[in-house]
């Protein structure tokens, strides 16, 4: 039975919950696949997350290895495929608590980098699982810069072999995910060197463990890198190599070959390769970034409501804590931010499928372009989301805390998402490059791309909005982030050039900005956020309520951030203090709008109470029974502790049972 | 041998490390007593937190009680008594790392809320562990809001016995530490009734373990409330009572009292009581959040000191991190927010001391003032910290992200003290009540108390300053933080003036500022803090360069909090833009001169390795070494996975050996 004082909250949707699942899925059909894949992944005991909190680092890497081969014959059960409608959908209802998902990007990296021959041998082995790959790239001193990584893999042309070595400490691979415990064979990035000549990185498929009896290969040491704060189900790993020998057509050569007289050749353009990172960063948005978010969103916020503490009136019952004015600033702003970065997310899937069509027909010209939002909008999403998770969490006060809440286990793994795939100072300090580049080239009347001609028409004035209501209108609030945009970009880039007229070196100069350049390069993605969401929901149907409530959640969004951030607003006068008053009426005037629907809001996402494993999130909001009954379940409940016998006897000892 | 990275770090150091150590300890002989107490912990083998991050919440607990029974030998070994000197370095030298925490708590209520009589019988048995006690006060649906608490006592004439009960699920008492499973006495707070009336919540004994055989007593339920985000070590627990009866004589009668024949009485001032709550929040300040805080400033500054990547100049080898300007500005107002909380962790320390030698001659006029200045620190300290450790996490990349970093286990414990001894948002906004009632009466013209009359001199104006350098002058500083919180307060007082005056009701008018309090009740203590910071600097001796460089501390604390909340400074034009460009400039300014003493700053808080237990931040650099190392000790390693038997060998059988 569902707690009366949840399903009381359902009963006054503004909206159709069904219609607005459909409108995030894409479609009513994509509602249905959903769903069928979920309903087949959690009647299988086998994917079950049930023990998850209680289990060692070891069991989880067992579960997840039983999973991964427990799926392929699952997909070959249902039918389903690698290029089918479902596919996109399995990682989601398994909430990514499955192994191999490196023996992917090695197939990936063969695909994309191999010649045909090397893709004619190696894919279907892969494909058969006849070995398990991993991706060997960052090393223990080296990360976001591979030109810097120390590796050596040197021609021998008497043998046609390369031997790979890790010559030092800090050159030995470490974090590849499958590598430590499971792969069979690695994709190896290492210097290359013929005749004495060092060629820069290149990628090499080495095999580490026998196909037999699992044992190390000869030269090789490799093992796991131990605990971390989450993702106790991935075995990463570390890896060195003492002269490990590797044929020569085992340096993947679609773009460069080592012929066997030891010429080098290059050939085709490499920035395809680029863009196959480029993609990475925007493909992992959805499930690693977007998904904890909007299941930490539902889970304190059905909390929430069955939450009851302290009076807001004297002499009534204890209040819901979500009628609280500070609850629901805490909360209601992560909800409009997954919305807004769910449409951000669409916008962005678009755009890289129309730079992936431009590619193929052989034009490069959107490349810096999509590099630039794949870097800014992966720092802005990932921080901004990583954030909105820890606020969740916290706003559950203790029994956030508890792991069996599922916020934890959120907060921990959103976090890596900061750090993977390009460390996220670094990742907006290339989108910045860009912005200069572009303000400069707008500044100099020269064309520039499309998502950065504003920069061209700098408008300077003020916000013309007189009171609270105008700052409702997605013009006023898309003015001033455009508007505050453009100043943090141009600002930044005068303090540069008035550094290198001063006489400071080029690359001093730019390190003396990084701090402001970091900021512009926020600053724009914020906007285009905005902007996206503001243009989005104009065009949303206008039929059971959905645009009505998606209006009020981008208008949060948009007066949460100039709220939150309003020095930048505020700094040249665009917005005046008197102003700024009027957006905190409205922020506040808005959440206790949203508040009446933060419960179908968070119902729209669809998720099923086995996806979020969570004692406080339940569909049915029967918290503390879930509580009990799962903390029960503890292995620190299951005996009588040894401490008991080995410390607190003898401590005890000899005493009446009662005194 | 010292990673000549790190070495070199030292040897520019602009003042003596050891002079500033002392300063920090409060003198050369705190320093030797806290050096003697680390040596003697640390040397001994039972302290050891070696296999921390490798162990099972089991395993923590078991290791925490034995770690408890052998403290009291080794107390008295030592002759360290707890009242002596070296008493409270003990804690810190174990980090945290022990059971039976909340015993203390049980004596300490028993000590503050029990008669004498009853403080002869208990407290010489719990002083010689004749029991295990526990505080019993927190419930599964109850936490902050005492009053709300569901558990009952009823008096039962007849017998002269409280009968003890938990109505329902909601009322089970949830999160005691040392409940779970080693308590066999808690003090639990439950609804008094007598003859039909309801009297509020009082503490009363109760014993719930047998000490022959610690077997449940009977109408007893309890257990360990299972695995949470940090403190694996504790045995957090949960209670539920049927029909449990506790002799007359134990519930705690120092201030009221249930006579024989059911006749109530209270008796004397209950003031004390909340002062005892108002003292623990300032006591958990020092080791729960300052020192976790140093410890990841300590392990972030070195590891960035020895990490390098990618180049700063063309040509030059990778650069170390920390000359980037972007982590500069993630760590340093880090490290100089630790030496601001130190120093008003002093002050407030002070006030403390000073208020309980009041109350003590039944001066009570203090009570108020304390506890907002508890609740209020309390509140911003631990948020603040909070904050500033993720910072430290997330600036190390992935390998802030493992656990052998120790970073991870000071975030997730870190964390809980946003939470625990009163949830922080409640907490900011009882100091905003007692700022709101103050700035009522100074604007009435009426007497405040010392710490608050600054509200009285509002003065309209703008910030003098005429350039950069003119930012690092405190009296702008101190003058420009003042005028904001001035401001906030007095604004959110109009608001609510306001919303009363228009009708509406006095409780909702309330609830419609607190985000606007909240925000106020920070600025208090924002100011507070820097306003304490400037003038400790100004007393310290100026030799050693110690003053020169906390007075770059001061000035970066306090104009980082201007830069990072700009908005509130530009408002209402107190700073304009252009000021605020002079802010940056001179914060960015102090960046590049912190960072050369920033090694020397962290050396000074005098972590020993054992203390940091960090594969990353110990003294002599060996950073990849260290992780190597401690990686192959992770059971992870230990042994052949089972996964290979059950799931991989059955996939790769019967191949060859290489492919």
């Amino acid at each position: 039975s569902v707690n009366p004082d949840l399903a009381s909250e359902r009963q006054t949707a503004s909206f159709s919950v069904e219609k607005l699942t459909a409108q995030l899925d894409g479609g009513v059909e994509q509602t249905r696949i959903r769903r069928a894949v979920v309903e087949a992944i959690e009647s299988d005991p086998v994917f079950s997350r049930e023990n998850q909190y209680f289990q060692s680092q070891n069991e989880r890497y067992e579960a997840a290895v039983r999973k991964a081969v427990h799926l392929q014959k699952k997909m070959h059960e249902m039918g389903w495929t690698e290029n089918g409608p479902e596919f996109k959908y399995i990682y989601r209802a398994l909430s990514g608590d499955v192994a191999f998902l490196l023996h992917r990007i090695f197939m990936r990296s063969i695909s994309v980098l191999g010649s045909d021959k090397q893709i004619a041998k190696w894919i279907p082995l892969a494909t058969q699982y006849q070995l398990i790959g991993s991706y060997a790239q960052t090393e223990l001193g080296h990360g976001t810069y591979l030109q810097g990584l120390e590796t050596t893999a040197v021609f021998d042309i008497t043998t046609q072999e390369f031997i790979l070595n890790t010559p030092k400490i800090s050159a030995m691979k470490w974090w590849p995910g499958d590598m430590g415990r499971s792969a069979t064979h690695t994709v190896v990035f290492a210097q290359l060197y013929v005749q004495g000549k060092c060629y820069g990185v290149h990628p090499f498929i080495v095999q580490i463990r026998s196909l037999q009896d699992h044992s190390l290969c000869p030269g090789i040491t490799a093992g796991d890198i131990g605990p971390k704060m989450n993702f106790e189900h991935i075995d990463n790993g570390y890896l060195m190599m003492q002269n490990v020998r590797v044929p020569r057509e085992n340096m993947l050569n679609k773009f460069c070959e080592v012929q066997p007289d030891g010429t080098y050749v290059r050939r085709g353009s490499q920035k395809i390769n680029y863009f196959t990172m480029t993609t990475v960063r925007i493909s992992l948005l959805s499930d690693e970034v977007l998904t904890p978010l909007m299941k930490a969103c539902t889970i304190a916020i059905r909390y929430s409501v069955v939450r009851r503490q302290s009076k807001l009136k004297p002499g009534e019952e204890e209040a819901k804590i979500l009628d609280y004015q500070t609850q629901q600033e805490k909360l209601l702003p992560q909800l409009a931010a997954a919305y807004a970065f769910h449409f951000i997310n669409d916008y962005l899937q678009e755009l890289f499928n129309r730079g992936y069509r431009e590619i193929q027909r052989k034009n490069f010209d959107t490349l810096p372009e999509l590099h630039a939002f794949s870097s800014g909008f992966k720092a802005m999403v990932t921080q901004h989301c990583t954030s909105a998770v820890e606020i969740c969490l916290r706003a559950c006060g203790g029994h956030g805390y508890s792991l069996l809440s599922g916020l934890p286990s959120l907060y921990t793994k959103i976090l890596a998402s900061c750090i993977y795939e390009g460390e996220n100072t670094v990742l907006l300090l290339q989108t910045a490059r860009f912005l200069i580049k572009c303000f400069m080239a707008a500044s100099a009347g020269q064309p520039v791309p499309p998502s950065v001609t504003y920069l061209a028409a700098v408008k300077p004035g003020k916000c013309p909005a007189k009171n609270k209501l105008d700052f409702l209108s997605p013009d006023i609030y898309t003015e001033a982030y455009q508007h505050m945009a453009v100043r943090l970009i141009s600002s930044a880039a005068a303090k540069l050039q008035d550094l290198i007229q001063s006489g400071v070196k080029k690359h001093d100069a730019w390190n003396q900005c990084t701090v402001q350049l970091a900021q512009a390069a926020k600053a724009h993605c914020h906007y285009i956020t905005v902007k996206n969401f503001a243009e989005t929901v104009e065009k949303l149907e206008t039929k059971a309520g959905i645009q009505k409530i998606m209006k009020h959640l981008c208008d949060l969004f948009a007066l949460h951030g100039i709220f939150s951030n309003s020095g930048v607003f505020l700094h040249d006068g665009y917005i005046s203090g008197v102003q700024m008053d009027m957006v905190t009426a409205s922020y506040l005037d808005l959440l206790a709008v949203i508040r009446k629907d933060a419960v179908p809001l968070v119902d729209a996402f669809d998720f099923t109470d086995k996806s979020l494993n969570s004692a406080l999130g339940s569909y049915d909001g029967q918290v503390y029974h879930r509580l009990y009954e799962w903390a029960q379940k503890s292995p620190t409940n299951k005996q009588m502790s040894p401490a008991y016998e080995r410390y607190l006897k003898p401590l005890l000892h000899n005493r009446p049972s009662k005194l």
